[in-house]
């Protein structure tokens, strides 16, 4: 979803905590702003200019952009005096923006090798400067600088998905990591009822930061339901792919059987032949059964359900299932950068490890409306055509998943950490 | 959506009507595949293999493909020492069911010059001929029949959809029926309210003939809303478009805005350079301010909505309406092949016309199942990437549609006859 | 060639021969229109139709096509009073004339099902009644004339090729002739030399009829050289495939390779699997091992060259030694419409049952001027990227080849008659 | 030519001279391995991986693919103990070379971050050190390491004319050099007249190094003609870009105005929008009357000619006006990286600042014969669809150049320094 849009929070603040939550939200900007640095730390300059395809973009284009987000959005209307570092730039590192204006062709953003990598620190220096110094001097807008951090934690995701996709084409497989640690054996899955009826779905509004798209808040009807008590595994699917997953048409959606014929699939996205490796962020790493699958696209786990003889679940069962947890583990912060291991915990990794595809299509909740202005083309006008997925992954930051967190990406998308829930109906 | 796929119905019969219904039944049979004929009776030869894309099909191969259903399902299966007419033909005219087998490639489907007309309309014969000797023998295949008969509606309104579509690069723009009759102006719009709650949606099990993807009958949680009392016009239309409609990123879905700039759309299909005319199939013909819009495709009706500070109505909003009011006008009954001009009474139009386009992505209910077999794959695998549509056109059978019908077509297809049915939150 | 290009010839007629000259063109023109028609009684409206790549024309659009030549490059101009049968006709039926107007898409010429078969033979009549007039009138019309007739034989033997190769894609194999008669084996390939030297090539003006791009006739330095005796048979070129010919990279050009890995081409066109039969418009027959071999292209035939340890020759080496020999045997008037059976006498078939490659890119011979107006459009801008070929086919008019005659295509083509003629640097 | 093609020489070496051969080979080694690093040593990391299209290359590509060369075809078969740097650089760095085995996807070589700068040199060093050893010991090897040497020669001037076509879409317009110095304006064209006759082409054999493609040495009859004294300039060029030259179908080949349809081309590759500026390796720069025009393709070159009433001199005609001169100005060595302002001269500038596209297709000589081997791949085998052209450029060494030297490139490109050299047959 991040590479697409993503929604501006509406929360306003009281005006008696205004100093303390300027230093607070100055001191998380300088922690999120470090961290994006620090995921680039062990890249070399020639791979901070990747791009393998249209949908990922170069890590220092990812760097560029955030800063951009900032200047754009609240250094230039807002602070007074402030210069832009370069005129050029509001239209370089442009994502999507209409209302702001022209964007420079997706396709070539590997092409822009200059501003080079020491002119985007300097630039990122500049903004970070001017932020602070903003933040301290204008709480009114909070909202909108912790809309750019949080723009800021799905780019850093989408900075290591797509820095692991532009690698994955090199035969000699860097590694920028650690493999995974050692661990036990994971049992059956099991299912776990819940009852539904009329529930609320949705962000109660005036709680916390949530992006648009996950509000308002509204009644659903659901009927019982189960849903499995952890993602499926990497040993889980190789049945499926070893008992001709990939070449039985009815198990697939029309359009997902049309996506393996034209594409000529054969299996799941970096898995190496004889389905023993696959390419992780620490090179090429053997396949372990108790690992969380990751990496699948909605047709893939679609298809895999239907093998299983389950389903997906939508994402108003999930969002209920999810709202009796929290987040725990699994996160970007543990450092693995790919999913761990499956526990036998009940409704385990809920959170964490690999976003979830649900059975939601990605459409507006009843009553929705986007922001004003140009932010307002965070969410909204990606509604249609995609996916929701739920949940997080090992490349989200803890801090910036929820229950009612809606991530979303074509159903063709398999480059993100994304993996299978399975539920069933009673 | 009938280009991809419809369902199957799962009625039983109680014995002791089996007479009587065998008779009805093949009158049916009888009416419906003469229809069929009648529809390409102002066709020449040259014309029923046209084929201007791969979306649409000759209509030589719908009379064809119909009867391979035919053939396929129920006489090779069922009906003892049916032979089959031409041992290719399976595979000719096999459309997409890959439990059959192989399929030709649906973009050369025009090439099929042979079998020609004449073999075609002798197959026919024999099918027909064959089928009546069966209905009489199998009262048991009654929901089969019925399923074929339903299948063969859906292709009679292709095929007008497509020979409109394939005429339409001709730049003598052939005719092939009546322009649109004079008519009264149309009033403004007006929104009805409705209030909502938990209601049932879906086919009631075991009333009539329904596809199985109209089921099962659930109960869904409905907000207030109100629903325009007729589509919108092609008057209401052309002020969009001189409004600067197709040139506005901010009334348009991102898909919608790259389907803009990478076609080069300028404007709504058939309306011919100075948007005074459109293609119809009585040839190049006036555009009329109270005639129905039709052709627009979900992105069209989106902007167009959001440009009119409305939005689409879900299709259980638009069945709750629809299960109120009965199909009266507006169908391929009436010859006219093409939408009438709009009338101002209360909630009018919703079946005939234009198909609507719903703000719903079509996707199973809480429940589905597929038939099993074949046939199965008439509905469920094209679950995915495609939104719903309701209510029937000009081009559909008035005995064809009902309130809990679903039709579904990608997105960016505009070539049937879907309008746009506008909706509010209130 | 003729689907793209072909020239204005430059003769001027004495004064004295008018009247007979008129007579004896005129029933040249009734002969050769005729004839176009004659070679579509085979075919059924439906067939009239098919295009099944944009480099063929559908048979009907060559009827109307050769019409409006007449129509446009001599009725319209020169006979006072005549009216065009449709103002949308100059622009329906040019097929590369800027100097005329727009062009209908070549891709879309399959959708003109209006004008049908009747409306395209009464069109015909038109401009035939009026060009008998015409021809009677003006005698110093004859160059144009003629050049119109030779024209329509070069589409004749499109007619032919494109009508095989749209028929080839449907699984029926439909069939219009007849197969080949019985014959005798074939000898092995001998080779003849030629001394070469200085020698004149090219059309020597004013003796008959010629395209513009045979001249002017200009001296060429030829080495010594000998030419097989005959071209290369179905047999000779089974043994390059069954020696793995179509899977080693280094008997081809680096296009010719591209070509194979990007198409996934395994042999030739119109042989089926197993390599026993081929498609041919007596539909499938088996091959024969004395047949000339056809169908293949440039980097087939130059494949083919290098595996044998020969070349192609080149044009100038070719016409030397055709112009030493008369067009005997192996045309369109013979009504096969496929190559026959290898002769053992020396420099056989250098005329008729195929186009033979040359090792020459089609190129402006020097001092090469192309005729004024948009008539000079037909041979000077398709010189480059083509390939020439010599000598005519089994689907050429006997009386429409010349030793100096120059066809061309390019190199990837092979939809044409179009076979292998050994050479080698002695 | 060199992204595809160059040519094995043949040259063998009397045995009295080797000890200073190899001396002299060797500095000529180290000499031109240190201008590739040279030539780099503006570039920053970001810069060294670029790639625009499949046509270039990255220049950290072109370091390693030509270190390659001399590891592949010198020291892995002929220096005793020599161990390859890692056994996958087989496949990362080869091009073309099917005789050698798979070749990574050309399009991806962008995504080629490892091995990074660092081990490019470090490699390139391992590599001299072992060449210059091989080099004393083996002086039986000179003619393929002075193929190697001409071979990183010509991916010299690849380097420079693929990272001026990356650095062009960067909308900052990276500047790498000086501009233009200043000059003085140049009179008008004149042509000066050459009587051909029966004249020998091509390079005579044992002379000095020469690539295969330019032998063997034959006659050739050539008509009397006149060649312009100097290249067209980027003045006379704005005259046919002001006389609507892109827009008037009548001065293109067919494959040409297909070419600018298709491509929706408007002016030459890298003028900026009204002509006043173009894109040069010194960034953005004035154009000047008296600069000589470069980045043209062969149908630019053609229309041109055809709107001047002249045309393009065959590679015949031009090689003998050649033989009458030197090479002497406007070579890479002079740092000026774009081409210089024309003289007045009699025929100037045959040598140096633009390739000059001629009328001929490259073609193999009579008589040729490619070296046998993988290296046999360097020119033959792409002996079809390209045009030759003549006398090196700006981009080219001036010790590479002579007048039998045929570089050759498809119709439609124009990324080389290559011009326009006007002629007429007199």
């Amino acid at each position: 979803m991040q590479s697409h849009g993503h929604g501006t929070g509406g929360r306003t603040l009281p005006d008696t905590a205004r100093q303390d939550v300027s230093h607070t939200l100055a001191s998380e900007y300088w922690r999120i702003r470090r961290f994006s640095e620090q995921l680039c730390e062990p890249l070399c300059p020639e791979e901070m200019g990747l791009q393998a395809c249209p949908d990922v973009s170069p890590p220092r284009w990812h760097l560029a952009h955030t800063t951009w987000f900032f200047e754009t959005f609240l250094l230039k209307p807002e602070l007074p005096g402030y210069r832009v570092r370069h005129p050029r730039y509001e239209y370089l590192f442009n994502s999507y923006y209409n209302g702001i204006g022209e964007q420079f062709p997706r396709p070539q953003r590997h092409l822009l090798s200059r501003p080079d990598g020491e002119e985007v620190q300097q630039w990122r220096q500049q903004v970070d400067t001017a932020m602070v110094q903003l933040i301290e001097q204008r709480p009114d807008l909070t909202a909108l600088v912790t809309l750019g951090l949080n723009h800021e934690q799905q780019h850093q995701e989408l900075l290591l998905t797509d820095i692991k996709y532009s690698l994955s084409f090199n035969p000699l497989a860097p590694s920028l990591g650690q493999p995974l640690p050692p661990g036990r054996p994971v049992g059956n899955l099991t299912f776990q009822p819940l009852s539904g009826g009329l529930v609320d779905i949705g962000n109660p509004e005036g709680s916390h930061f949530a992006f648009d798209n996950e509000g308002p808040r509204h009644p659903v009807w659901l009927a019982p339901f189960a849903l499995a008590n952890r993602p499926v595994t990497q040993g889980e699917y190789r049945a499926f792919v070893d008992d001709g997953g990939y070449q039985r048409a009815e198990l697939w959606l029309s359009d997902g059987w049309a996506w393996i014929q034209q594409q000529g699939i054969k299996g799941p996205l970096y898995w190496h032949s004889g389905h023993r490796d696959h390419f992780t962020l620490a090179g090429l790493q053997p396949l372990h059964d108790s690992q969380i699958m990751a990496h699948v696209n909605y047709y893939e786990a679609d298809a895999y359900a239907r093998w299983a003889g389950k389903r997906l679940p939508t994402e108003q069962e999930w969002e209920l299932a999810a709202s009796q947890t929290q987040p725990a583990r699994g996160f970007v912060d543990n450092g693995l950068y790919q999913p761990g291991r499956a526990l036998d915990t009940p409704l385990a990794h809920l959170f964490g490890d690999v976003w979830e595809w649900t059975a939601s299509a990605y459409l507006p909740y009843p009553g929705f409306r986007p922001a004003s202005g140009a932010v307002g083309e965070y969410n909204g006008k990606f509604m249609c055509n995609q996916m929701v997925l739920r949940g997080g992954s090992c490349a989200t930051s803890r801090d910036h998943i929820r229950a009612s967190y809606r991530n979303f990406f074509y159903p063709h998308h398999r480059w993100q950490f994304s993996g299978i829930r399975l539920a069933e109906t009673l």
